[in-house]
């Protein structure tokens, strides 16, 4: 499936104009990460690959692209998880973080693609509640609890 | 004291070179983010000013940077920390961070320059826990807390 995400749609390729400018995601921001999101199934999944200078210690990944990554995906699966509740599409909301939290399991190696497959846990409200855990050559290495707000 | 920090000596400037190569915080990464941390008295300090595309939704800082930020200032903060505790060198020891959260109080303006403010809350066998608060224009817009790892 992965090797399909290049050509499909993402959840962050319908954020309205005014709103895809974020650094992680931001199909408008020329020197962001571009972190994009999509289904499979009921979980949601991101593929990422780390330049080399996202570097932790020498051959690992930074924990602190690994929290960007955790963050711009769960706000992605956010307005997916939100739009999908309301029979609307993707586009229609755009969700914002309120509280992040990282488990670093492992070392993340710094080389292979990272998956970083989201479960929604909580859709309530304007609130929703994603989590993600981060694989590397199949190895989970760290584990993210997001709380996403949506934007008025 | 912000103003001085430019020519004072930093916590990361005394990591080993082997070490020292962290996107957020690594002297010898030619693209990182260079965090650049320092006491004041029994707190820790960093002053960081985000580029324009280090931005969330336009006028406001990438929640990712703000985590990376205090991923950085605590590790320094740790390895600072735990050498004083030890009464050693700053660069005796390196940490790596186990877990992070951080919780957004408010929308982080993007402009003026960033503080953290580091409070050590423990120090104990490999470990230490630090808190920090992120504030712009004197207004705190995030607070984090990281459990560090002293490598072996």
């Amino acid at each position: 499936m992965l090797g399909a995400m290049a050509d499909a749609r993402a959840f962050q390729d319908d954020y309205p104009d005014d709103v895809a400018h974020c650094y992680g995601c931001g199909r408008l921001n020329g020197k962001g990460l571009r972190v994009r999101s999509f289904w499979d199934g009921d979980e949601t999944v991101c593929r990422f690959v780390p330049a080399p200078h996202h570097t932790a210690l020498p051959g690992f990944v930074y924990g602190g692209l690994i929290a960007s990554l955790i963050d711009c995906h769960a706000t992605g699966s956010a307005a997916a998880a939100g739009a999908r509740a309301d029979g609307r599409p993707v586009g229609s909301y755009r969700y914002v973080t309120a509280a992040i939290k990282v488990d670093y399991v492992a070392p993340t190696p710094l080389g292979p693609p990272l998956e970083l497959r989201g479960t929604i846990r909580e859709v309530k409200g304007r609130k929703v509640v994603v989590a993600v855990s981060v694989r590397a050559n199949g190895i989970e290495t760290a584990r993210g609890e997001v709380v996403a707000v949506r934007l008025p």
